[in-house]
């Protein structure tokens, strides 16, 4: 099924020519995509012409010129109002008007939501999106949420991070009934803080819901449950905590094979393991985080993605935009509304 | 300079083969190390046989018999009245009767938690011990508390970890002014909830801190900080999910190296890479986790620590004996003594 996306091509840490890089990966995996390029025109034109790209490749790519870009570290309420021709604002518009099925944008994650917000609109009974990315498991890949979007959560935010997650892994991964599970300290009912015990409450006795209990964090990677539920300070600590340790043993690893001769030697032979497997240690990076709350398909590439994480976050949205995640999404919290409202 | 620790030879996952294997290791690393293990005589008898230990070795061997053990996941206030003649109980009494120490167990932690309190006692203005652990980082050890100790905390308990952390790691470590960071999810003011916000702000004005300000997850293993401070839930997701990822990865890489003919030949060569590898992919099992508030030293093996592990932990419970890190904490704690009442 064709789509096409709109990629802020001037956000992230390593700028427009990764991003660039990036989109073009993602189009070659799929034929059936294409883009709209929201950046500085002269500047994505250079590069796109360093890739000497074919014909067929370049009809895929159209291209909307902007003037601003917004900063990584500027305040998301005032980049809202006075930077209305950034390449966010006018990426987010593009899906507001139906020219585009999704978003990408590698940029200011508070101001990527601020925007969004105000151009898509929230589904009923939330208020603000939760950020949901895929992690790598034993079993292929479970699903995280909230990263840092919702960070002092009253009980029913969980409740709604648990349904709207829940739709989400059905709906993207074709599970009947997703296995929810919410992160605590300890697998026994005792265990944890208020916020989880009267989370477990309501979402274990929620219909819709295959809650299977609590999960401590060294069970995330096992691939026991699809959905794994926290608030966004817990979720955003554990997934960066992953990503620091990530690197860590990354750094230790190229440590290692540089120690002496023999070490440089069995190093030179393990090296193309030893790229799988950097790509394999490096699992925060894939698949880019979903705004999941929003009426609109919204993915935010990691800041400090390179092309082939950027190609991933394109291909993740390029998914949820086929699938009708947000539609489904709409239908899901509307036919479960909820009758309170939560900060 | 001599130190004599209790050890509860029943304790953890693995039980006392494990354990006294792990005394044994500590033993022969720390020649002024003697040890007194309390467990069932006829079998820790038993095992030490199995070792035919030098008579040297041997003398700096004490047995204390007990009749019971306590489950790794019994009720502790249960424990606490009723199992009076469990290793662990016993174990601990001796560091309360001035015979031992130090005591060293990889028992059941809520346990282990309350009979100490009740045997020892707690420093002035501090009702909970905190757990802390060191984690290695580029830069050597840094170290993490409360790791699960005090789930629902106040601003006031962050402070005072803050203060106990301190005082162990110049103590410990021998650092004057030990860098002081708050776990938060961004390094700007305005991030983190509510907890991080108010504790900040206690920590930041406390003359006797060296505070740095916030640290994210994916900083922790970058040694720019000496101490990371968060609370008890917090900070065991954060350990729990490196634990997990840690153990993901090493099977990662068990079955790249397996994958055909010459993975299999590349994995022979790095065998003795892989096994320095799996070493440093195991950093929570390290030193085990201090009880720090406590008028006493008591040091918590990893339920799951194999011998090596348990070895670690009483090397750490060693090094806190020698440098009087419980009086230097209670002097401390009465210096600064703390007007208000905690959690």
């Amino acid at each position: 099924m064709q789509v096409n996306l709109a990629i802020d091509a001037m956000g992230g840490d390593l700028g427009p020519r990764t991003n660039i890089a990036g989109v073009l990966l993602a189009l070659l995996q799929d034929p059936l995509l294409s883009v709209t390029l929201v950046g500085k025109q002269q500047l994505v034109k250079t590069l796109l012409l360093q890739h000497h790209l074919s014909r067929k490749l370049a009809d895929r790519i159209h291209l909307l010129a902007c003037n601003d870009q917004i900063g990584m570290h500027e305040a998301p309420a005032s980049v809202l109002r006075h930077r209305q021709d950034s390449s966010m604002h006018l990426a987010i518009k593009l899906v507001a008007q139906g020219q585009c099925q999704g978003v990408v944008s590698g940029g200011n994650t508070g101001a990527l939501m601020l925007i969004s917000r105000h151009y898509l609109g929230m589904l009923p009974g939330i208020k603000r999106p939760a950020i949901s990315t895929a992690i790598p498991t034993y079993k292929g890949q479970s699903y995280l949420l909230d990263l840092g979007a919702n960070i002092d959560c009253q009980p029913e935010n969980l409740l709604q991070f648990a349904l709207m997650g829940s739709v989400m892994v059905s709906r993207v991964e074709g599970k009947a009934r997703p296995r929810v599970a919410l992160l605590n300290i300890g697998q026994e009912a005792i265990k944890g803080n208020s916020l989880v015990k009267a989370a477990a409450n309501l979402i274990s006795q929620h219909p819709c819901l295959n809650y299977v209990g609590y999960i401590e964090g060294n069970k995330i990677f096992s691939g026991d449950v699809d959905l794994v539920v926290c608030d966004g300070f817990t979720g955003n600590v554990a997934l960066k905590t992953s990503e620091g340790l990530a690197g860590y043993l990354s750094g230790q690893i190229q440590t290692l094979f540089h120690k002496n001769w023999y070490s440089r030697l069995v190093g030179l032979m393990a090296q193309p393991l030893l790229h799988q497997l950097k790509q394999q240690m490096d699992p925060v990076r894939y698949n880019g985080g979903s705004f999941l709350g929003l009426q609109g398909c919204v993915v935010k590439s990691h800041g400090n993605a390179d092309a082939q994480g950027f190609s991933f976050a394109i291909a993740r949205a390029a998914t949820e935009a086929r699938q009708g995640l947000a539609e489904c999404l709409q239908t899901a919290m509307q036919k479960l509304y909820l009758p309170y409202e939560t900060n």
